[in-house]
């Protein structure tokens, strides 16, 4: 043992290999003791199903259904177990976490189990549930201790230690009135070092922030993030406490909701993960390639307007993919800035305007910068590799230079206004702004550098290749 | 106040009224302990810089430091405050946040400050500032409750009250070796809860996790949230306990991450705020900009092998937006789906070569649907709008579809493939992967637009516009 802590520890291999041990059931039960809950649901991905049983048998429900909240999807095992038992151990969970797991379960299968769960463990279940997913209600745990307001120190701690065995979330100890009223808050380390004749009220912070079970999850995220504490608790319409928010709560619905968004931006209606099936993924990315479709069509048409440019000066198509692509990213980049932005921070008007105005120097600053350098390069380019001479040349490369700029500082405003808009209408700006964006993006690009190329070549110079 | 609770509560305005107010400093600073620091934090920046001195001096000095530990940036606050009061409020934090804190401090200010302080928390602050910023200890605090294995369950419980004053993580209580090597954890439930006479011993998690200073962030933040604890212990290479990684750096760090990722697939190396400089954020956004203007040149000169096409059949052109913008578009959703794969998980080669395949399966059954979409209506729009013969229209359609088809297949290959080898290599794929596929994407359905546009129209029907 002591070898190998030098080295990484395999916990998992221990794991199997002692579950698989000819020890008494007790010595490795005591000996699993010693292990994180979610080593061991590692390491039940890699015993076998008679492994699984002895493990079952030799563990108590409790120790079952810590080790069961850590799997990404403990239904199958569940169908290990019989029924009954199978309940006793989901009612031995967060009520949250078993509301997810039951999520999983057929209805028929889900309503057999709750049906053997206690009469509050259902109502716990039930008060979860009828939360829609985006509110903070369907993320919370009744996991938590809670004390009357008019106790002494000494009688509060005796109420968290008979109240500990059952709830483990004991940072914080939340007070109510007699009617279940929220009341505030005490830090466990207050009461722990406060001295027995100390006033209980003394310790208790009576303005500790909460949420609302009915707020939506957008809304308080930020908020919840700030306050940085282990939990904070979540009040129904009435001043009731009803659950808490944990901190482990807030990383999944952190990485869910930025996992959401990065999706969205790529285009994707939602995240996908590995083992999705493969009509699932298409259906998540059709959507926008259908949109941009429609869309692509309207820039077809715009562009067809221009036959008669292209077909004079073919030599001019070859930079329209280079002016497009670069509106395009441009746009998204002032759309991952907004979207960000806007998801972080409650903006005033005048702080919208404030952004919109920024990321339009920004695209006029770097439009400048680029635009100059495109004339100069291709130019040159035209010159030398195509053998033009100088005026044509430059009379091409200007169209580019100016027809990069203009698409820039449009691209730039396009990418924060759009966002705006949708923000404002409450349509999640990251899954509707891309395709509108492009669709824009490239109209303004391709009638700015066809246009321009028409004044000044064909009506000005009367360039016909 | 029982009225305010049915509303939302408006701390930082109570917040703001009772500084101002004219009570005596007792009872405000009895008053402001009702309240949430961050709450607190949130006022200060309502308050005029007179407001906060008295704040100042109402307050000791680990009051203050709980309340700058919530704010932003505190260093103008510090201005504010005498450097001898600044470096006793500083060393109240924890150590991790005072190194933040320092950071944004000039060179020579930050010097003086950290000769002020205590030896033990100097070297605290150079123990943290020693890691590297991708690595785990930067990121740990000192900020936790350590007890030798050797103590009764009654000394350990006075060890803890002993250490809690001063160190408010305690939900998970570390055992050392009495030189400092790490022997396991304790949940404060447990201990709590345990009667006098039992084994400390027993109530030690003996294989609890736990990760190495030196490690990257990037290598253990997915074990890190799996865990789903308040509190990780952090080893140097000695096996001795020198931090702890608490949930609320995890949600930091995961919020970080993600945040960033999220701004490197728009195409910008780092994420940007509100409040940054037009020159930093334009610093941010240039370098993709310039690749792909490079990169552009390489694709405009792909396309210029084709002037002679475009200049019979100017027609086609309309459509190069549509399948160019289409390509990039499945290459983005390849690419945003690999990265975030990639960062969840640990790949087998099966795996990556089961990903490529799924890839190419959706390009190839996305592309079939939007190419014969495709196919249908763009035939349709160019014999009824344009008035072109069936056949000529049916034929540049027919160029469309094909392009679409093979476009998407070879994005989804090139857009799951590419970042898997700058993963394999070690370079970042979120930044490095956006230009290289844009232009591969862009060449491909380029060559193969125009080439088949070559053959079939000009090479076999022959048609000239």
């Amino acid at each position: 043992m002591e070898n190998k802590r030098l080295n990484e520890p395999d916990y998992i291999q221990e794991l199997v290999a002692l579950i698989r041990s000819n020890r008494s059931a007790k010595e490795i039960a005591d000996e699993l003791g010693n292990y994180h809950e979610n080593d061991i649901a590692d390491a039940m991905e890699e015993l076998n199903s008679e492994d699984r049983r002895k493990l079952y048998q030799i563990l108590n429900d409790e120790d079952i259904s810590d080790i069961f909240s850590y799997l990404d999807d403990a239904s199958p095992y569940l169908e290990e177990i019989g029924l009954e038992h199978a309940a006793d151990i989901i009612q031995e969970m967060d009520a949250d976490d078993a509301v997810d797991l039951l999520e999983e379960m057929d209805d028929d299968k889900r309503k057999q189990l709750i049906d053997l769960m206690d009469k509050e463990y259902q109502d716990d279940i039930r008060l979860i549930s009828s939360y829609k997913d985006d509110q903070i209600g369907s993320k919370m745990t009744t996991n938590y201790v809670e004390i009357r307001r008019n106790l002494t120190v000494k009688q509060a701690m005796r109420s968290l230690i008979a109240q500990a065995e059952e709830n483990d979330n004991i940072s914080t100890i939340y007070v109510c009135d007699d009617d279940d009223t929220y009341y505030g808050a005490i830090a466990l380390k207050d009461l722990i070092i406060a001295r027995d004749y100390v006033d209980l009220d003394s310790l208790i912070s009576q303005s500790f922030p909460y949420v609302r079970a009915s707020e939506e999850i957008d809304e308080c995220i930020e908020r919840l993030k700030d306050y940085a504490e282990d939990s904070i608790p979540v009040l129904d319409d009435d001043d009731k406490l009803i659950g808490v928010i944990t901190s482990q709560e807030i990383i999944e619905v952190v990485d869910d909701e930025m996992g959401e968004d990065y999706a969205k931006l790529a285009g994707l209606t939602a995240e996908e993960d590995l083992n999705e099936k493969l009509s699932d993924s298409m259906k998540k990315r059709l959507p926008w390639l259908i949109a941009l479709l429609g869309l692509g069509m309207v820039v077809s048409t715009v562009v067809g307007m221009f036959e008669s440019v292209v077909s004079q000066v073919a030599l001019i198509v070859c930079f329209q993919s280079l002016i497009l692509d670069m509106a395009g990213n441009v746009g998204t980049q002032s759309l991952a800035v907004t979207i960000r932005v806007l998801m972080d921070e409650k903006l005033k008007t005048k702080e919208k305007v404030e952004l919109i105005f920024k990321e339009i120097r920004i695209g006029m600053a770097n439009g400048t910068l680029l635009g100059v350098l495109a004339f100069v390069c291709i130019g040159g380019y035209i010159m030398i590799v195509k053998g033009k001479p100088l005026h044509y040349a430059f009379a091409i490369s200007a169209c580019v230079g100016v027809a990069l700029l203009v698409a820039m500082i449009i691209s730039s405003f396009v990418g924060t206004v759009i966002p705006m808009f949708f923000h404002k209408i409450n349509v999640d700006p990251a899954v509707a702004s891309g395709p509108l964006i492009t669709t824009i993006n490239d109209l303004v690009a391709v009638v700015v550098y066809y246009g321009l190329a028409w004044i000044l070549l064909i009506n000005i110079m009367q360039v016909v290749s």
